[in-house]
């Protein structure tokens, strides 16, 4: 019997199912932890789902997402923090300490990523100690580069782990998704130093697929469908000291239109055999 | 007048033109240099090849190139040395020091990144002697990151130029590629690290297109239509102290499919209004 105490599912890999559908699926799985996207907790508003996860004893092990911090003009950059503000109450409410960050990438017709990143920064400083007020870690999520330009100049675990050091690692932390950093020749090392740093916020799982889907945001595989080498990485996070949850997020058309209770089934199956043993 | 006298065409960005026409079209267009992929010179031949270059007055920028050295099996890995000991052989015949290496990706069913980089190590290490006896330098080209699984597990210039570190700058260079490397938070410290290395063998120019094309080798675009800040980067590889060829490698299917000529005025008008002042 394999221990999934530590599997977490993101309600991103089930996307056709409501919350009350993911959290049903959880139980009935027997995933303990649950990592929900915005849009469905807004389905049925903050306080209800709050309490329809907590009711059957579900973790929430991280809230998706905020971020989107990089619009030029003022009117789009206070847009983005309330929206920002916002995510921070709902992280809150929904008792997770983690909300991640998907941080944006250039500004309609920008090019420059130099000062797009400073804006980064910038507001990232303005967020955190709202943040902190509410008891809520702001996590860094490096993404794949083929997403720098429209969805986030942070492109590397070293680079999170730059722009997080000015803050105390409870109050902003990285994300290591399997899919966005396996690439990366530094990676073992900053995953050790987010480990020292006490930074490591959350451990993701999904493969990486080729060919890249037509909508490139759906290249993200089932955890041995592609090219990712999890014994290797989950080794790398465990050493570096991190025991928290274990979340599968993907997205993939051809998971979207399975039935959810087996693509919950396949997920335990794969975690077991591929992530599990070195975690 | 625009000063030209840097530019070169790379024979991918018109794909349908042999290399004959290739080199009439530099003439026609007043493009000095060429950098020709060896496919377009094996179909007439490299000495005769050569010749058809040298008469005309063009220069040979570098070779398209080397590489794939990551086979796991004796015959594979035979193989590629035997490919890339002709490469060179093909370079020095072509008048040019400056022979592009596509380093290759994981070998069929592998997912151990770190074994795989291991093997391209060892087999650059047996290179080299070979090339720096034939006054062929070999140029490690950093592909994007979502080239990693299948054709580049060099994915940054600082790994690049790791990788080159044992060696004499004039043995074994390095590429600036501004479609593979654009997104990188260490691009300005690890360009002006190639510069004063003496490594910098080929600054290519080709923009960062989206949505990425369903054959994503396809996605480079012509200067000005991606995300690429071409006056930012093109200033720092100036400032690292490169004065050499400047080459134009675009793989995009409109551009193929259209006529030449007119490809080659809007790389120089192109050429001209982004990357030329700032050389």
């Amino acid at each position: 019997m394999s221990d999934f105490s530590r599997l977490s599912l993101n309600t991103a890999t089930t996307k056709k199912w409501t919350l009350e559908q993911a959290v049903a699926g959880c139980v009935k799985a027997g995933i303990p932890a649950l990592g929900p996207w915005r849009d469905r907790v807004a389905e049925i508003g903050t306080e209800r789902a709050a309490k329809l996860i907590s009711n059957v004893g579900l973790r929430v092990s991280a809230l998706c997402r905020g971020g989107f911090l990089t619009a030029a003009d003022p009117a789009g950059r206070e847009a983005a923090m309330a929206d920002n503000r916002s995510a921070v109450l709902e992280a809150e409410i929904l008792g997770t300490a983690e909300l991640f960050l998907v941080v944006g990438g250039l500004a309609n017709g920008e090019k420059d990523v130099v000062a797009a990143r400073h804006r980064i920064a910038d507001r990232l400083d303005e967020l955190v100690p709202f943040a902190v007020e509410h008891g809520v870690r702001l996590v860094l999520e490096p993404l794949h580069p083929m997403y720098a330009a429209d969805r986030a100049l942070i492109s590397t675990l070293g680079q999170a782990l730059d722009l997080a050091a000015p803050y105390p690692a409870s109050a902003v932390g990285v994300a290591v998704d399997t899919f966005h950093v396996w690439w990366d020749p530094q990676l073992q090392e900053q995953i050790a130093r987010a480990g020292r740093d006490g930074r490591i916020a959350s451990y993701q799982v999904c493969d990486f697929n080729l060919p890249i889907a037509s909508d490139a945001l759906l290249s993200r595989g089932m955890m041995g469908d592609g090219f990712v080498d999890f014994p290797t990485i989950t080794r790398w996070v465990a050493e570096a000291g991190y025991t928290g949850d274990i979340e599968v997020e993907i997205f993939n058309q051809e998971i979207w239109d399975s039935n959810g209770n087996d693509v919950l089934e396949t997920m335990k199956s794969r975690y077991a055999e591929l992530v599990l043993p070195w975690a």
